[in-house]
């Protein structure tokens, strides 16, 4: 292969700044407009009445609660202001995300500059009265969050919890061949793990398909209290840094608007030519490979720009004291009053909006057009370019069942072949797509190679005869990052594609809080009627606690469906499929399903089959179900008790223990449920998957004992029951905690879910003693001490899955 | 003042790497030690007899079950051997961090050829029958993990979950002035964010008062399935990423050991000399702040070094298919047995180990002396190093209370003064010491600062006249990264030292993973008789989600209670302080507690006191108590209904429902029930502070209604009590996944566990309906219906508390 790596190419040379033209008249223009946006700030933070400032301020125009970010939002609208220039000079759709979150009012405030909240939201108007609106909603109860949040147009990214930024707009730009993603990174974000784990984004990104991600790493010197590592560095030492990683950083640095602006306007400029370049080069077939360093800015400026420079004598601009209200304590402090509206008429508004508040025209001419404003794109809201994914006939994968519990084969890999066929269905010319696998180094190791029959690991890079499906223009992403790779797909999925994350169960908690944050983004999404529905954020937890036996205890833990379960249920699933084909029915259902963050908890190894395709479509849609042929109860009958499970192993060691049931206390009536849907067992009135009350008795009986096999940890599933009839009768037998390097049976048994173990409860529980109870409970006794004596004795002989295989030969 | 930042200062000259004698007599041995630990690798993985190949091999001396990972572990050998030598030399203090803890077998080699294994594991003998059980137990049920793990001397680090070698030897080596931390990074960790953000380490150690880091960067090209990143990555760009982060990095390549080693010899010489010129310079009070790079190396040696090098026709050596067994299917393939034989015997193994199986004298003498060993460090021992922190006189931070619910206090702001006052009595001559803070950037905000009157925040850099308590010599820990700080402070408390980890409730999620796992150790290090007790992990829950309500959404989130309650019942505790006094008393308690994760959640603003600090100690340590002064109901006669609260908020709100009763109910008869312990909830064989049932029922009755106000999820109550008689009349009010920018009384609003939700809620469960029902009932619709209408027509004048105060005027 004739590639040539990153670190080896001769970076084109830098345009200089001054070769793009900025006149003076534009920087008049864009310093009015920046102007404007710095009062809708300000007046954001402070202003309840008196919005356009066309009295004297008085103490009663102030807000009674002073809440916002001040620091960071004159940088953020500077850039929005030159990047608008940008897209109206080359026609270019950008994209913004605003790492640091908390300037939200700077993001409100150029929405409404550019009509687009008005447009959205009709009661805020574009006129005085809107401008009222607009500053008392902000952090209000009933109103608009701090933050730039899913509420504000033109985000994808909230930028609450920090550290996502740069992997959110790295997600936009996949297979968005036309896309500037203009990502302004915090320095205090910059010190957070993902986002530095970030900056390896040149790595993945490839000219010929994607589009673009400009980072604008903005130092401006100080976090809440203290100041920035980047802030206190070098510019030698920032340069070093990116450079290492793969940009090529311009830096723009300095304190006088008249100097900054035409200097970051021909960065942007600069950066933007960059980037078609670097297209053009990709995409006109000549040496696709070879990629020069991406384009990036460093932009120093001072905190709180403009705003109050030295307040009660101490210095407040250019410091953490800048961070949030630079003016507090207005009722006490009149000099203060006076200084913000000295502060407020320093924008001349009066210059800014006319006599109806309106923005002067000179002004609203500055945003660019329709859907090539940042807050209008359609890209900031997936669901309005998204398409549907194909229909794919699932029988194609189907795992043939003769008969239930017979056969084995990876629960996951049938799943692989559904994304293979995806990832071909959905390629377009150009290479790229509308589907990816994001996985941390796991796609073969998770059993989903099959994708690699269509496509290769993305990496842009060097590359050598001796890798395994491994190439530029390959679109399964693998880097060793949960964070990455779930920061990758919420971004793919916000801007209206669709995905997998599939990872090693317990690592999955790892970006747990990411989970989190996204669910709480739906869940206010759903409410919104402008923001269109993406495709779900699937995660597939594979290599489960059940089965990371060679792996040992860190490698052991369900936890994230925990995290899950409390969240928005208009937004979390968990799905615990028994089989490969129910996996595959359940895939296809969240691959199509929106809104949603799913959890597919389902183990990659070799596991009895039990359901057709078309039972596994039946039992999915329904959640949970009775498996009449594994229990020992007639249909229209009471059972005695009821053996519950759910997970592949759960129902797999359930199934074991039914049948020790039916061989040795025949009499006793058990029955046996299988629960698909976790969310089901949730009260219908929590849940939209949970079942009514009736329901719900009609399957486990309103008042017999349940023993349940649980894949996580036991009291997971009590806290769901909680509200039904009698929920201490559930006795539930799960992940607990206990693991290390062993057998897989060893697993089961050191975590009380074996056969035995279950079939010892279900005996201990049962209301009567059948003929066979002793027998039974003497025989799982002697299995569980030949097994401690085994494992005793013989150590590394044990064989691979000793005492643990079971097929049901009877059925 | 007088600083220079790091980087404008001019590093050292690097030493000539010949300049270290490093004769051919030393390389001859420690390539032999290096084939004894490369041997026992080997053996470990693949053998069950034969173990020192006194006979041809067979494929029945071979494990049935494969497991274990081979590429990286010749190198953390070789590492290993040299700083063996750099340490007899020297007579320095080194600790090993191993990164890519999968070479488990690596280090257990090592432990073993020290003696160390043996002297802490008697029954894994220094002769041939050890050499076998070594084998036999390794990745075995009943013998030891397959990663570097609680079980291996001299680790502090498993290595399982990927990304926090660094944090962790940073840890160590804060305020251990003499001590080296090796910290081998693999270049599969080094992808994720964790490390990544790690790197930024230089800006927080100082040389006059904390040991070194050397980050060994071992750049073997391959994770499980593809190249790295940093593999595929130049040395210029290496390099340069490197410095600009305040390393100054040494670069060791090659595949001819007899180059390789004197090179790695070399460097690590090299570093330490360059260590001991910044320790010297820095502690003889010349210019202490003005700091050097600190060294790092970089190694580059081929994955699977010395292992196989072509498998059927496939490359495996120096590619990713020797990252685990690179020969497998030895029943099935007799090729691949006998190369498994030539591969041991390169070794030598003969000329290794004498004729009882012991490791041959002059290999032996290679292992530094007693402690000096790294195996057997007692920094890898932290109990053994620990010193308890001074008695303090809690009286001096006592919040005076006269009556329950008058004085409004932040509830952590004395729990600060102790720490300032830990940090004062544990200070030691050079500066150090062995109490910390870390937190990211939020110190002051969450009301810690007390701890500035003697201490600073940390910054190893240019410090302007403008910050505010920062400097060099500072020992409170800020960097926006959660990672960084959890994991910090794990290597800090490990190590024998003594802190806290204060962040906001929310973010705390951001390294949830991390907890789990460091649960997970502790869990594991209780059940080892040589492991002594290390200080808890204490983390701080404050700026909680009831009162986020500034920032919104995305900083409302309570579920690390929920990520954690699943683990361990011998580590976890959660609490629930209601006031700064019992905050003050569970404090105290936690950071003299040993060997657990403390979760203290409680928030950092103003709110209303309860108790004084006797009653504080005295409710804390029962973790539950019926408040007499708060109910309507005499001690010894049973409620009608239950009251109960845990967590601040929910404390004042149930407060302020209790009152409504007892003025409009007053024949309702309440009890008022406070949990400050969570896990007092559990049942007894479930936890160690489980309550017996017949406590449970003393407290709760056995059968009377019982409402809850809880500050979390609600349902994480419900899963605690199960097994508790009658679960089902719990009915829980809590952190409902509602939130935004709001008040703080619309919190509780929007959450329903206001104090009419509550009243609400009893009267509902009521078992009759007592004079003046009816009229309460009545005015909690009104109030919530008046809220509904406040906030609708108010907006932004909603003051501060609107509807939220509360005083127990009456009591």
């Amino acid at each position: 292969m004739n590639v040539v790596p990153i670190s080896e190419t001769t970076p084109p040379a830098p345009a200089p700044l001054d070769v793009w033209s900025y006149e003076d008249h534009a920087l008049d223009l864009d310093l009015r407009w920046w102007a404007a946006a710095n009062y809708l700030t300000v007046g954001q933070i402070y202003l309840r009445e008196n919005a356009l400032l066309r009295e004297p301020l008085r103490l009663e125009h102030i807000k009674p609660r002073l809440l916002g970010h001040w620091g960071t939002s004159p940088g953020l609208s500077m850039i929005y202001a030159l990047i608008n220039r940008v897209i109206r000079e080359t026609h270019t759709d950008w994209l913004y995300v605003t790492g640091p979150g908390h300037g939200g009012p700077a993001l409100v405030a150029a929405g409404w500059l550019e009509g687009t909240y008005s447009e959205i939201y009709p009661h805020v108007g574009d006129d005085a009265a809107g401008v009222r609106t607009l500053f008392r909603q902000f952090s209000s109860p009933g109103g608009v969050p701090s933050h730039v949040s899913v509420q504000t147009p033109g985000s994808i990214h909230e930028g609450g919890e920090l550290g996502y930024a740069l992997v959110h707009a790295a997600g936009a730009a996949f297979d968005n061949p036309e896309l500037t993603v203009a990502c302004v990174v915090g320095d205090g974000e910059a010190e957070t793990g993902p986002l530095s784990g970030s900056w390896r984004l040149p790595a993945f990104l490839n000219a010929r398909r994607d589009g673009a991600v400009l980072p604008i790493l903005h130092v401006n010197g100080y976090k809440i209290a203290g100041p920035t590592l980047l802030g206190r560095s070098s510019d030698d030492n920032i340069v070093s840094y990116l450079r290492g990683q793969g940009w090529d950083p311009t830096i723009v640095a300095g304190d006088d608007p008249r100097e900054v602006f035409p200097a970051l306007y021909g960065a942007l400029r600069g950066a933007q030519a960059r980037i078609e370049s670097m297209r053009h080069e990709a995409r006109s077939g000549g040496s696709p490979t070879a990629q020069a360093p991406w384009p990036a800015i460093v932009l120093r400026t001072p905190k709180g720009w403009t705003g109050p420079d030295v307040v009660d004598g101490v210095q407040v601009q250019g410091t953490f004291r800048a961070h949030q209200v630079p003016l507090a304590g207005l009722a006490e402090n009149p000099e203060h009053l006076r200084m913000l509206e000295e502060w407020l008429r320093s924008y001349a508004p009066e210059t800014l909006f006319d006599e109806h508040g309106r923005l002067v025209p000179e002004l609203r001419a500055l945003a660019p057009e329709g859907d090539k404003r940042m807050s209008a794109t359609p890209h900031a809201n997936g669901g309005r370019v998204r398409e549907d994914l194909p229909a794919i006939d699932l029988a194609t994968y189907e795992v043939a069942i003769e008969a239930p519990g017979r056969l084995r084969v990876s629960n996951t890999f049938s799943s692989g072949e559904l994304m293979r066929d995806l990832y071909a269905a959905t390629t377009k010319p150009d290479g790229g797509g509308t589907f990816r696998l994001f996985s941390p180094d796991e796609t073969a190791s998770n059993r989903l190679q099959a994708v690699f029959d269509v496509t290769d690991r993305c990496f842009v890079g060097q590359v050598l005869d001796t890798d395994d499906h491994l190439g530029h223009d390959g679109r399964v992403m693998e880097v060793l990052s949960e964070h990455l790779c779930q920061g990758w797909l919420e971004g793919y999925t916000l801007t209206g594609r669709h995905g997998v994350f599939a990872t090693y169960e317990a690592f999955a908690m790892v970006s747990a809080s990411m989970a989190v944050q996204h669910v709480k983004w739906l869940q206010h999404a759903q409410e919104l009627p402008w923001r269109e529905s993406v495709s779900s954020l699937n995660v597939l937890l594979t290599s489960t606690c059940w089965r990371n036996d060679h792996n040992g205890f860190s490698h052991q833990g369900p936890g994230l469906i925990d995290a899950m379960l409390p969240l928005s249920p208009g937004v979390v699933r968990v799905w615990l499929p028994p089989d490969a084909n129910s996996t595959l029915s359940i895939m296809d259902h969240c691959l199509r399903s929106t809104d949603h963050v799913n959890l597919i908890v389902v183990d990659k190894q070799q596991h009895l089959q039990y359901l057709t395709l078309e039972e596994a479509h039946r039992h999915c849609a329904t959640g949970a179900g009775v498996w009449e042929w594994a229990g020992n109860c007639p249909e229209d009958e009471q059972p005695d008790i009821v053996l519950a499970c759910a997970g592949d192993v759960p129902t797999q060691e359930a199934l074991a223990a039914a049948e020790l049931l039916r061989d040795h206390v025949p009499d006793l009536k058990v029955r046996f449920v299988n629960v698909v849907d976790l969310m089901a067992l949730l009260p219908e009135n929590d849940h939209p998957h949970g079942y009514a009350d009736s329901q719900f008795d009609d399957l486990f009986t309103p008042d017999k004992h349940v023993v349940f096999a649980f894949h996580g940890y036991p009291r997971a599933v009590h806290q769901l029951i909680h509200g039904r009839s009698n929920p201490g009768r559930f006795h539930v037998r799960g992940f607990s905690e206990q693991g290390t390097t062993t057998t897989p049976f060893d697993m089961v048994v050191l975590n009380r879910m074996s056969r035995y173990h279950l079939a010892q409860e279900v005996l201990r529980r049962a209301s009567r003693r059948p003929d066979g109870w002793d027998e039974l409970r003497r025989l799982c006794a002697h299995r569980l001490a030949e097994h401690e004596r085994y494992i005793r004795e013989h150590l590394e002989d044990l064989p691979d899955i000793a005492g643990w295989t079971w097929r049901a030969a009877e059925v």
